[in-house]
């Protein structure tokens, strides 16, 4: 790598001050919920809507030129300083607003505000962005899944993945995406819109706590990521007979409560043999839910993930011959439904070298190294993985809560990931290719 | 026994007109549910206060009077025929016209239904009843506890046995019993005087299907019931952390929902190891509940039931032994809560045979005996053990399908249950205790 300017002399003040923004920004949008108490703000929401209006605003404080595209996702740009047009490609940085149900505060929020404040490092004093190209942030409208169970689904719009029949996909109330879509003031049929080309982007680079121990438990603040798991996610069905729990003896019944607590046990078993493979059953409704009577079904879900597909394909076809001895023996009917499926995306060899260099800026020792570690967890970066080159920063997470109200990161490492996310872009602006 | 007016006389037509009455309004009751398409009443629901008015009309019809009591049960009552007053004691027929959730149109709805043709069999032709003793049919209010988990509410109310505690239960929405009972128009403080004395009541007999296979196994149509089995229900809770699918190794999880799955097999394979013993997890809910976040907490039900109190006690003691093990060894916490006890009841000798008496009536063969089974399901008979004699009719149930729209009764088997209910009448009319 060539020598890049760096934010060595920066004063620590400077980025104390972003990083304590920061923190308030991840409260402020921490009270944007659907459940007062809790955090929830799903797709195509009320609270979507409010949290893109603030990222908006955020966005033009710091110069940027702000709209929201056809998939709902916020999207701000701002151009090199002194260039007479803004047609350039550009280094889009990002991460998403949208939360699982009794959400963290920091789990991709935290990701859209450190961008803010690399951008807001990397400013020129009369305007437009101190780089040779231009940057763009994106606060993705969905990476988690919550509402339809499909995850990705604004950074699949930004990468031209969009699948036609996501559009009949239902939320627990029975609203299809496509109902949602109208209802949010969006036309389904200009969804192709929101997607980019490869020529228009330089790169993405994303932020985002680790959700996971591995840092916190090594001690260190940050880290590059090699690669982003495969994962696929299933709903199962489990068929029985609801019968009264109280006539019928157990040779005539067909539980189909029981069957499916054998499926998540034989999911655990066959996954912990397996070295980097997690399976996990988030999800799990009985019907029809009395206290006396035996459930007739029971719908579940299934995340898998794995360091690399094959060995996640493999595990799922271990878990279906046992699905397959379970149910029969029990006299249920199984059947399942591929929801989600995203292949290992490793992140781009050059943004890997300048997210290490970023970091290595931040480190208080010359010579040391920062960590290199795989995402179990799926991010945005694996949908846009298909159009450009992908990065990815992890800041650590401690004891590695996640998607949970204790889900933490300390102020001290955010200005770590602010530093070294500025200085990333730094060094890619370094490079003979930008 | 000393020898009783006989119904052998009866033309069959009679009561197979009066079973395809009870069939076409077992049909009309099933119409008012809660969810189209589907059979639910619960208690103090604007379905309870339909099928009571419909109850009410029909008791009217053959000359009785009416009134829905303190804990909105329907009543109707008729005297004996030529009488000066109708004061004396009464025999009570009955059963319940709740359902659970997803019903079939049987389970209880058929045993009032039963008692209203025996009523019309045993009538004089110039009003009241030819019987030494007033008659009442009780349509029980509340015998599956669907909405707020206890059961035999309505039949507790009637016992005597209310208990205060129970004002705070909630159904799924928040709403208490307390408020329930004033939206339907009942005042909780006047719930006292639904309740009955003993010297009232000359017993109480009910006709019910068997929810079970027992009859349709063996091919008969008509069992004497010889006592309702002791049940017991507990709410579990267990508590783990919810975090990231991804993030979390397996050595960090504390998933709840494995815990539990571990726990209902649990109580499959402890009362399978018993004689007479059923467990049943009807109730079971995850959450969060989403596709990639790990059960921070599972909540589920236990509905125990034994031929023997002591039975049932042990094996309840024995899973929180299991209990105990599996939530330590996978670090979590597990509580749980009785909301339901009912001891054993055994049915009344006199009514016994006096039900026995009824069915060797309607028997094509001198000599042939019943059946004499335990019912393994609750009946409104166990609240009301407690002030009075009980006896039961089982009605075939065919393949034992029950709490299902599956549910069935043969019309021939109903025309069999009306004739045997009103001869038992007219045998317990012959005792000298009459």
């Amino acid at each position: 790598m060539t020598a890049a300017p760096s934010l060595r002399d920066l004063p620590e003040g400077v980025t104390a001050a972003a990083a304590r923004r920061v923190m308030a920004r991840c409260d402020e949008l921490s009270r944007v919920t659907a459940t007062p108490g809790t955090i929830e703000r799903v797709y195509l929401s009320p609270e979507h809507a409010r949290v893109n209006r603030l990222a908006a605003e955020w966005m033009r404080e710091l110069g940027m030129r702000t709209w929201q595209d056809a998939a709902g996702n916020q999207v701000g740009r701002i151009g090199p300083a002194g260039a007479d047009a803004d047609d350039g490609p550009a280094l889009m940085l990002g991460s998403h607003l949208d939360t699982v149900i009794d959400a963290g505060r920091f789990d991709g929020i935290v990701g859209v505000l450190i961008a803010l404040e690399a951008v807001r490092l990397l400013r020129a004093p009369g305007g437009g962005i101190r780089l040779p190209f231009a940057v763009e942030i994106v606060a993705f409208s969905d990476e988690e899944g919550t509402r339809f169970g499909t995850a990705l689904l604004g950074s699949s719009a930004v990468a031209g993945r969009w699948n036609e029949q996501w559009w009949d996909l239902a939320d627990a109330e029975g609203v299809t995406l496509r109902q949602a879509y109208r209802e949010f003031g969006l036309d389904p049929g200009r969804v192709g819109e929101a997607a980019r080309r490869p020529d228009e982007l330089i790169g993405y680079l994303e932020a985002h706590i680790e959700q996971g121990p591995e840092l916190d438990r090594s001690g260190e603040a940050l880290a590059v990521v090699s690669s982003i798991a495969s994962a696929r996610r299933f709903q199962l069905v489990v068929e029985g007979e609801a019968r009264h729990a109280g006539g019928t003896p157990y040779d005539m019944r067909h539980d189909a409560l029981l069957g499916a607590s054998e499926a998540a046990l034989a999911v655990e078993r066959v996954c912990a043999a397996e070295h980097h493979i997690i399976g996990t059953v988030g999800r799990f409704e009985a019907f029809p839910g009395a206290v006396n009577v035996i459930p007739g079904e029971v719908r579940f879900s299934l995340d898998l993930r794995g360091e690399f597909d094959g060995e996640r394909d493999r595990v799922w076809l271990a878990l279906t011959r046992e699905l397959d001895e379970i149910m029969g023996r029990r006299g249920l009917r199984w059947r399942s439904r591929e929801i989600h499926r995203a292949a290992a995306v490793p992140c781009d060899p050059l943004l890997q070298d300048v997210v290490r260099a970023g970091i290595v800026d931040t480190l208080p020792q010359r010579g040391e190294e920062p960590p290199v570690i795989f995402s179990r967890a799926g991010h945005d970066g694996m949908a846009l993985g298909a159009i450009t080159g992908v990065g990815m920063l992890f800041l650590r997470n401690p004891e590695g809560i996640s998607h949970h109200p204790d889900e933490a990161v300390s102020a001290a490492d955010v200005a770590r990931g602010i530093r070294a996310l500025a200085a990333a872009v730094l060094h890619r602006a370094a490079e003979p290719a930008a």
